[in-house]
């Protein structure tokens, strides 16, 4: 097993002001390549802090990966505390130099201030890693077989870092090595609970008593984690392949990505391949709806627009649903989902509706229609209808529920399946 | 200075799977009641990793903060690793108990699984914490002078001990030693940038030599951190309170809140005491402006609607803007984003229109309008106008950013202010 550990500087994350998003990105990268995660620590800028946790950490990992604490300002003590800790001395690097004028040139500075000159100096016994993103230099340092490698702690330039640098050099050893690993896949579906997919699953540990299944249920759908332990990385990702086909057999029909990927790009591609598009009215999400659907670059092949009818106004002027309707079942009900959806399709000329409307909460509940009730609606030129969703009692994640149910029904819509 | 520190565990949080939010929270809620921070760790599943965690933090801490681990899986190391730990054992609770079948009375099961029953079970030195949105009990030690609290990993469970018996226990500790602080409060300001803040601001730090400013930008616009290192809290609160007025004095127009409150909030306040409205046409954003103004609840009292015109049509046909300003200018144009911003504001029938169109990117930039072009339109009974915005190549930060830079406009409009 290749043990990483990371380790995070800075007053923002310490005192909560940022959340450690760092952290989380670093140890997925890892994993995928074949590492394992043994702690996250975060100390803030505080040279004693930070020379006892990389030794800590040195102690019980392989690799240590810092990030935060390199900039130009006197804040800034991640280097000074490794040079400490390495017994080395500050040098003038003339190579990183010409990586920081470049920065400034390309961005039309051509002066550079002492204080940004001072990011040249570095370490003597480190590499300097190129930070294409910004000024301050990632640095590597090898001692007695470990790594240390120091990065900023602005996500994009770390993530350059890590990408360039540090990953290649991680599936190296890896291969090197022949490291045993902790290898990891994650599954995502929707459209059905997990004590279904339990149901679905039973006598599969038996099979595959050597992967672990994790479910991770949340409001866009369950996770699958499926996990290997202490295997070389050849054969944990054979097991993997092995029961993620197992997997598709059985639940293949709610399994809509592996990784990272949202349902939105993966709707957004089906609606590409289709040559349909698709429009949406909504209510209680304001607009959640179609930013979710927006957040896809190339997703104007597609996506249309929509009209957010938060009023009943609105709903009644603009998007044209009958008043008396409304009157009749109120704004959160079947029928008028029903109307906002064909309305919006047949009034920006689209393949597909869909709309919502709902009660977000806090307040606003009935007895009839508790808070967090919501109706979602979907239209297409042959079918139209709308189903009833009870969420919990808070705002956002009703909002959130929302547009992950009305992304759902159109993903079934467009596989041909019911839900 | 009342040092805590917070151990998080769980393998979800160190392979990458889930963001560290706990700790923000915690940290945030921990400063705001005088205490500081000095370090945040998380270890994975594994006894002698949490025992050792543990260890090391009560040394450096008077505080020990640990969430996760507690569920009644075999996962859920945290119990047995804390008993280890005090050389303690576990005994069954009859208190624990009746909450515990309280907890599923209230939902309606009258069944206790074997499984449930052992949450019953806590160390006999501890004092058990009830847990109200949960089943596992938080657990508090005490030790040579130190503190140990353990609590649930799910945020709602741990934010209400630590609202319950956590915070109140800090304050009183705190207040009864007379405890040194460093204590934080922060500014929001918008519509300025960073570097004309610190120019009105040149000769302050002469007057509060003891208030350490710090400057947090960020595409929602210019966080100020007010900062006192070791004071009593009185002292400290009363430094902050001076300095804030001196602030206020000089750049007042651009503070639009303190701490976490939100800027579409804030302008929601004021559409309330002005009995006014607002609907929002957007291109590029795809309903993310509706969606922050929804965010709010009560929103509906000054948010009616809003045309998502992604595409052209929707601009032309729904929208009504005019298809010869389109060919012309383009549908990112001054022309276009102003049509939008006044035709929303008169189809809604509102006060104001706000509209937003744009290249996000990261492809359909030109030359005269490369990516991150943003125009942004206002529209109110007796003026329109729109404004350009040359943004960076980061999709959802430019769709962040013009949601942010249009609440700013709007907010500046009803301040009487110009931008």
């Amino acid at each position: 097993m290749l043990k990483v550990s990371i380790l995070t500087v800075g007053d923002e994350i310490l005192i909560g002001q940022i959340v450690n998003s760092n952290a989380s990105w670093i140890s997925q990268k890892c994993i995928e390549t074949g590492a394992s995660i043994i702690e996250h620590r975060t100390v803030g800028d505080v040279e004693e802090e930070i020379i006892q946790a990389v030794y800590d950490l040195q102690k019980k990992s392989d690799i240590v990966l810092i990030t935060g604490g390199l900039g130009p300002t006197i804040d800034d003590l991640t280097k000074p505390s490794l040079t400490k800790y390495f017994n080395d001395e500050l040098v003038f690097d003339e190579q990183v130099f010409e990586w920081i004028k470049d920065f400034f040139f390309k961005r039309g500075q051509t002066e550079i201030s002492e204080r940004n000159k001072n990011l040249a100096y570095v370490p003597r016994s480190c590499k300097p890693l190129k930070n294409e993103f910004g000024t301050a230099p990632g640095m590597l340092f090898e001692q007695d077989g470990k790594i240390i490698v120091s990065m900023p702690g602005v996500p994009k330039e770390m993530q350059f870092i890590m990408n360039q640098y540090v990953l290649p050099l991680i599936k190296d050893k890896i291969t090197k090595e022949n490291c045993l690993t902790n290898h990891y896949c994650v599954l995502q579906t929707c459209g059905i609970p997990e004590s279904v997919i339990a149901d679905k699953l039973i006598g599969i540990d038996k099979e595959f008593s050597d992967v672990k299944i994790a479910f991770l249920p949340s409001y866009k759908g369950v996770r699958l984690r499926l996990q290997t332990e202490n295997l070389p990385l050849s054969i944990a990702c054979e097991r993997i392949d092995q029961i993620k086909n197992v997997l598709y057999k059985r639940i293949g029909d709610y399994i809509y990505g592996e990784g990272e990927i949202s349902l939105s790009e993966v709707i957004g591609k089906m609606l590409i391949d289709r040559n349909e598009t698709v429009a949406v009215a909504e209510s209680c999400t304001g607009g959640l709806l179609g930013s979710e659907f927006t957040k896809i670059s190339g997703s104007s092949k597609y996506f249309i627009g929509g009209i957010i009818s938060y009023s009943n106004d609105v709903k009644i002027n603009t998007l044209g649903v009958n008043k008396n309707t409304i009157d009749k079942f109120g704004a959160v009900s079947e029928e008028t989902a029903i109307e906002m959806a064909k309305n919006v399709r047949i009034l920006l000329n689209t393949t597909y509706g869909l709309s919502i409307t709902g009660v977000a909460g806090p307040t606003g509940g009935t007895p009839n229609k508790p808070v967090g009730t919501v109706w979602i609606g979907f239209s297409s030129p042959t079918t139209t209808f709308a189903k009833r969703y009870q969420f919990g009692g808070d705002r956002e994640i009703n909002r959130e529920r929302s547009v992950y149910s009305a992304l759902t029904l159109l993903y079934f819509q467009l596989k041909g399946l019911s839900i």
